[in-house]
């Protein structure tokens, strides 16, 4: 492209510098800062969600950042508070900070142990509509958890369905201030959200102002959340300055970075003393389901980016990453967490390199715990309430609900009973999910396929494995089709499908096979796999007697079409060996 | 038979009289009488292994005749209370009547729900191993906890290895009188057993006083409990009378029969009133562990009857009865029911041959509440001890742990866990050993077997359904075995063994698509059934294309080698044609 040409030596001069303007945003430093501008707001917003004082969400945000720098295994991935996390330990933590460190603590412990035990498989039992079931439920919570802080109503409880009819019964306290502002902030997000959509890629060819402009919108959208409460912070504080207040403030956040210690294992109140024991206790069922979410949360999205930006992770080491960050991050007051969805966009689009961008983002939040909280104090919860709602809003998908019902039905189940026991309380929703899910899994195996052909002896096949929950199956299926009829027959018993036979299903065959010897008759064996006639033999069963294949055992049973169709194949070899 | 000779007429009246003596005795009458002098004893010692006052073993044990014999389908069942129940009614109702009766009304509401809603195939989830290792535990527990009362030792604690250390700490503290009156019970029962099944079949040859002192010896074997428990009562009250008593004495029974009202909703004390709610909290997990091992209890003796004396069972019949029977019971403050093996077998080898043998039974135990309970205040409690004992000794089956080394050892892991959680507490124990046979069946949908043939293409192959738990562990493979190498290939996944798929399946493999996709590469479906690709085309995959067979597949990608065999297919149906 250089030439002697001065107007297109011009342009490669330009170019030039763009490409090293464009390298320089593009380093980790960037979007470090970029995913720093977002997790500062998002952290403070984040701690309301989990019923916690706002300070807790920043505690929560650094130690992630550290950790997965040294431990993780995608570039892209940013550990620390989220909307779903918070959702969950407000759950389990009852709005006591002790509670949500410890529970930090033991599944950091949980998390580190399935790591090393291997036990990541377990996620696999959680399907895509339980996920999606959950995650729409929990946009749903969460955003309209913040309606009420959007229009400064005061006293709503806490139970989803109260707290829908609560806030339209007393939609007539709206502040106007809280409301008007809330509503514009959720407004300029929306656009900006929309705005950094539109962006086309920059093109080498365009000029520089273009370049450049483009670049301050993009910059402007990736850091709206930070630019919105910015923003929000200022009015109040001019407001404040003339003496009137129309928005509800943040209030005083204690400054300083938190103390390293150990997680409390025992709360001292004036009047009491809570153990460790009532600790955990309390958190009960929280211990199985935020470890387990929070696995959930980080591997699916490392997979998501991994596949996107076509590299590969190490679930396992993503395990001990996650662990690691929760264990350490209960020794700095932080709750549980997990990976981001929206900040790990936001890093991914920012052009991050290597994890590194990790410890700008965690300085940056180190510097607000230090110098920024007596600012905080200004910002309106209102403008903390929109950054929430817009940051859920894309969690829920309407779309699968059609999706499923054009392609599978019958996963409606588990995504509806997942969605709407989640509106009751969240960790049921998840659990009764699993549940129904899991029956779907187990039914199968309960009552398998078993193919039946009636022939001058009945040949009964299960078309997918046999195991224990199928022996009562098998035996009423062998009894309907042969036993119970005036003419009992022979039955021929074809195990081809069967890979794998356990001691229920013996004893099942066992009995079976004494019934058939009780009425003098014949239950043959065919197809066996070589380690299933193993056990079969070890049982040393009364009256066993197996074939390769069907063939040899209707001979056996002196099948006259069998008979007639070996001197049919016999003549056929001999017809052959002549040509 | 009948002839002129005098001689051979005296024997065809004597087979005469002895066939309608015979007959008479057979009559359900008989067994009823027999089922129900072994069940009074047994029901006044089972009320103590609940820890429940022993009136409340007989108001459990009637109801349970009359109602099986209206709803029953197997002749031999007897319904009432039953060593394992009771254990597990000791868990749940801690010594509190109004517990027990509550828990017998819920169950049998829940039984119910389950025979209406045909979840009676939740059973077959319990695994042979499971019940094995439950039952060997139970009978150890049950047991050993009656050694400390044929011992006369007090203060013994409940849980069982507390009990096996204190009695073996305490043995010092022996009652000689309890002792021997136990010791010698437990070996007149033993002989009696032993001589029981010593007892070869009658036969009508032989002479009439052979077969009457055999009929003796069977009769006296088979009320054994009845007997030993009279003999010794008997040989307290001799005591009794002659101002000592070396013998720890059941006590005060109150008399009569108990009062038809509704089962307790809330307990009433001096201090305080329990409501149900708190009830129903108290139970806990008895609410599910009780109604369904009474289920399992009574389907397995159900069908193990039936197919010994070839007759079918329905098993959502059973399941109402047995729900009818507790939940009725509990009017009558019965506690929780199930059927009874020991005395299932006397009824059964006694010739029952309807179920209105029952009738005969419940109204003995009707009888003894009405008029015997004062005599039972002279009833040795080691005398009880012998005969739960001597019951619950035949469940313990050491040979399992033999057979499963033997026949198939995976097996053996439900079955020692099951054993030995039972020793810290019961229902731990089962729904461990649940847990744990369920980990074994859900293991394999994770991790399915799944062939991969290297040819032109890599040939992908599961062997064994493909459900949502296995997604992620196909797309690894899948990776492992195509995309993670340098040269990259065409993939062919044979479906032909897929008979289920669900939308988690099919977004992974839309994601497989789309990465085949980006690296330009294949990746074909081959063998797919009918339902499951419907369910694929359903879903609109982008670059979805699938062949009925491989031939066809690797026609499509332009194999040479198949291309040559074409070609000789073409070559040999033409020759076909011309010979």
């Amino acid at each position: 492209m250089v030439s002697g040409n001065p107007q297109s030596s011009f342009v490669a001069i330009q170019d030039l510098l763009m490409n090293t303007f464009e390298l320089w945003l593009q380093l980790d430093f960037m979007a470090g800062l970029t995913v720093g501008m977002t997790v500062v707001p998002q952290a403070l917003a984040y701690a309301v969600v989990a019923g916690l004082p706002m300070e807790y969400g920043l505690y929560s945000s650094f130690m992630g950042c550290f950790i997965y720098c040294l431990l993780g295994t995608s570039k892209d991935i940013t550990l620390g508070p989220t909307a779903i996390m918070s959702l969950l330990v407000s759950s389990y933590a009852f709005h006591e900070p002790a509670l949500a460190v410890l529970l930090a603590f033991l599944s950091g412990c949980i998390q580190l142990a399935m790591g090393l035990l291997h036990l990541g498989f377990i996620l696999d039992f959680i399907s895509y509509p339980v996920i999606k079931g959950f995650t729409s439920a929990a946009a749903v919570i969460i955003g309209f958890n913040q309606v009420k802080t959007l229009l400064g109503l005061q006293n709503i409880p806490k139970q989803f369905i109260l707290q829908v009819y609560y806030t339209f019964c007393r939609i007539t306290e709206t502040r106007a201030g809280d409301a008007i502002l809330g509503v514009f902030c959720v407004m300029v997000l929306l656009v900006l959200q929309q705005m950094k959509k539109g962006i086309p890629r920059t093109h080498p060819l365009e000029p520089l102002p273009v370049r450049i402009s483009r670049y301050i919108i993009w910059t402007t959208a990736t850091a709206r959340n930070a630019l919105v409460v910015l923003f929000a912070g200022l009015a109040a504080y001019s407001f404040q300055v003339t003496g009137s207040q129309p928005f509800s403030l943040t209030g005083t956040i204690p400054q300083g970075l938190p103390l390293f210690q150990s997680p409390p294992f025992s709360i001292i109140t004036s009047n009491q003393t809570i153990g460790f024991k009532e600790m955990v206790q309390a958190i009960g069922p929280g211990l199985v389901v935020v470890p387990l979410m929070g696995l959930l949360e980080t591997v699916a999205i490392a997979k998501a980016f991994a596949s996107q930006n076509k590299y590969q992770i190490d679930p396992n080491q993503e395990l001990l990453a996650m662990g690691f960050t929760n264990l350490l991050g209960s020794f700095v007051s932080s709750y549980p967490v997990t990976g981001s969805f929206g900040r790990t966009a936001v890093n991914a689009q920012t052009g991050v390199c290597t994890p590194a961008g990790g410890l700008i983002t965690g300085a940056l939040v180190l510097l607000s715990l230090a110098y920024l909280t007596s600012l905080f104090y200004y910002i309106p919860k209102t403008a903390l309430a929109a950054v929430i709602i817009c940051a859920v809003a894309p969690m829920f998908d309407a779309r699968i609900f059609r999706t499923l019902w054009q392609v599978k039905r019958l996963d409606l189940v588990p995504l509806c009973v997942t969605f709407f026991v989640c509106f009751w309380e969240v960790q049921y929703g998840i659990i009764a999910g699993v549940i129904v899910s899991g029956i779907l899994l187990l039914y199968p195996l309960a009552r398998p396929r078993i193919e039946v052909v009636r022939d001058n002896a009945i040949i009964i096949k299960p078309e997918n494995g046999l195991q224990f929950p199928a022996t009562d199956f098998l035996r009423d299926i062998v009894h309907k089709q042969a036993l119970s009829e005036p003419q009992q027959r022979k039955v021929i018993l074809d195990c081809s499908h069967i890979s794998r036979i356990d001691y229920t299903v013996v004893l099942g065959l066992s009995e079976l096979l004494q019934e058939f010897h009780h009425r003098e008759l014949h239950l043959i064996f065919i197809g066996l796999q070589a380690h299933v006639l193993e056990v079969l033999l070890a049982a040393d069963l009364n009256g066993f007697r197996n074939f390769s294949t069907l063939k040899d055992a209707k001979r056996s049973l002196g099948d006259l079409h069998v008979a007639f169709e070996d001197m049919m194949d016999d003549i056929q070899t001999t017809a052959g060996m002549i040509q």
